[in-house]
């Protein structure tokens, strides 16, 4: 494994490259941004941490007011577990009876809740957790215009009723609408939460003419969730890369009145080679995800291209090429990925150019797509 | 840490998914294949291990005549030598005195080989060597149409000058052009490396002109490699990928009486949702790197759709839809990401479905991007 790319104390200009980096002053307004929106519409918070995946950042959450946080991996509670976060959600399915035997086992130690859409995941959950003697708290997942995952509105009750049967802690309904969160105009995403509301009711209302309490519908994300505060049916929101702000996100058109966040995440690289009219940095796509596109350069108007798994390429626009060995700070277009092919959060206080280090945080859950 | 998704002697079936799975009845042949041509071509092969990035898998390269590996990056060079590897070339730029402090500390332990491009970086690399009395191979790289890397072929003569007059070993010449191994047809890549090949005589040229003989010329890759050998400049392949063979290697036209590499890496998937038109998999971008594209569903005519990190998601196509909690094999688009994103492999002898692990490999330089 990488030892860490710097040291408690050291100048940012000590940082080795390419390293993962945060900007705690950033991120520390990020949070407190997001815990008082929370806080203001009598929200619940349950970041997502499977966008930094680090129980050192998940303290930090639920010290500003989060009740918990969501894993999309049952492998991710686990890691965060270990680190001593007893309260997780996973968002997420669970069919194979190994694993379950593992959830069942995990419930056992923390406050922990699952995800569930299908009639054999029911019954495979309830017999791991029979055999272990667990229990948890089960969120119906109903699709609510992702195409993902999820059963449809009309078919909540009947899971949820199922959940019931077997004696298990009905929670309430999961409506996540992932895609809604990258549509770039404001007005297409209000329109997209407003459509996952109206279906996010339809499976409440199937679940209490079932004669079952639905006491929460949990979802949302960064892109989306003042929409879903004003929607009215969320009780408890999921967002979690407003914590160190993508690229992606900073894309799309601001929501009207909702906090703004600032990037908080950042690829410390160096240039490694330089042509007349390019400079290569030691920072490719083993160092930043590119699903949601390349990342940009921080601080300088260049061109960045995809130089492969270990370089990127950049070329002049509005400034001049930077020299050789010179630091170049990247902006990752999507957290979430790029945090999972580091080791560590490298945290610098005093900002990118003066500032030192003032916490190395394991990044515990990286890997853990089990 | 993810444990191992599976241990010595397990079944297919109950390998732990997602997980990376060697088919290693086809790596067998596709290392076999290799290694013959370069004997039958009397060229040396030196496999490029950024691509597998474990220990074990470089030893059998080396058992079937490879000279040793490459790697594209120190951190890579240091992990496998930790592990036994004790012949490597880093076929990259290195700048930073602190990094090339390492580079010379390595170069005490094991046979070592590294990348030059610019006199700072020669100067630099001559005083961590000085400053240790350590001493290793130095290769002026040549940018032969990659347009990344490399000095201009007519400046190499003076760079190579500069390498020696530092008294460092001076080895030849790199002359890697990473692109035109994907294009797609085979007159493209054809012409691409005659062009390469050119420019590599040219640098040759201007090195002999200033009285330093050139050893050796290195570079090639798994979508080029019989086109570089018919051109006669390498003395040396680079190729690495022909030993795993991923989606994106294979869609090129083949390369005319070239030896045909099989696929013998694989995501192991399961169905973990399923809707009435779609089934999602438990295996996204967190699991098989997409930026060479998508992965193919293996054995069955399914379409593949991104369904973000943790998903895929399955439609229809000449197959039905496996049902939930079915296994589901991906080819990866790109294998050298895809690999740095897993803790193991897990080799399997005796085909995907009805195989047993006969080893579980540690990817030792996984993450190892510094």
């Amino acid at each position: 494994m990488r030892a860490p790319a710097a040291g408690v104390g050291d100048r940012a200009d000590a940082i080795d490259t390419p390293a993962l980096v945060i900007d705690l002053d950033a991120m520390e307004r990020n949070l407190a941004r997001m815990a008082a929106f929370a806080r203001e519409h009598g929200l619940r918070l349950r970041p997502h941490a499977k966008m930094h995946k680090s129980a050192a950042i998940a303290r930090r959450q639920m010290d500003a007011g989060a009740v918990g946080v969501c894993v999309q991996k049952l492998g991710e509670a686990e890691a965060l577990a270990e680190q001593g976060i007893a309260d997780i959600f996973i968002s997420n399915e669970v069919i194979a009876p190994a694993k379950l035997e593992r959830v069942a086992a995990l419930a056992r130690r923390i406050r922990l809740a699952i995800a569930v859409d299908s009639a054999l995941g029911v019954d495979r959950l309830a017999a791991a957790l029979k055999a272990t003697g667990s229990m948890l708290d089960v969120f119906v997942e109903v699709d609510v215009g992702q195409g993902r995952c999820g059963v449809a509105p009309a078919a909540a009750g009947a899971l949820a009723q199922q959940v019931v049967s077997h004696g298990l802690r009905f929670a309430g309904v999961q409506a996540y609408h992932g895609r809604a969160q990258h549509l770039r105009s404001a007005a297409e995403r209000d329109a997209a939460v407003r459509h996952a509301a109206t279906l996010a009711r339809t499976a409440q209302a199937t679940i209490t003419a079932a004669g079952i309490a639905c006491p929460l519908v949990t979802g949302g994300g960064t892109g989306s969730f003042a929409f879903e505060a004003a929607a009215g049916v969320l009780g408890e929101l999921q967002a979690g890369s407003y914590l160190f702000m993508d690229r992606d996100y900073a894309d799309n058109e601001p929501t009207p009145n909702a906090p703004v966040f600032e990037h908080a995440l950042f690829v410390k690289s160096q240039v490694v080679s330089r042509g007349h009219a390019h400079a290569v940095i030691d920072a490719g796509h083993k160092s930043h995800a590119i699903d949601s596109g390349l990342p940009k350069v921080w601080g300088l108007d260049l061109e960045f291209a995809n130089g492969g798994d270990e370089h990127g390429i950049l070329r002049a626009r509005g400034d001049a090429l930077p020299e050789l060995g010179a630091t170049v700070w990247l902006v990752p277009g999507h957290c979430d990925p790029t945090v999972n092919l580091h080791e560590h959060h490298v945290a610098l206080r005093g900002g990118l150019q003066q500032g030192r280090v003032e916490s190395v945080w394991a990044i515990d859950a990286r890997g853990r797509i089990d």
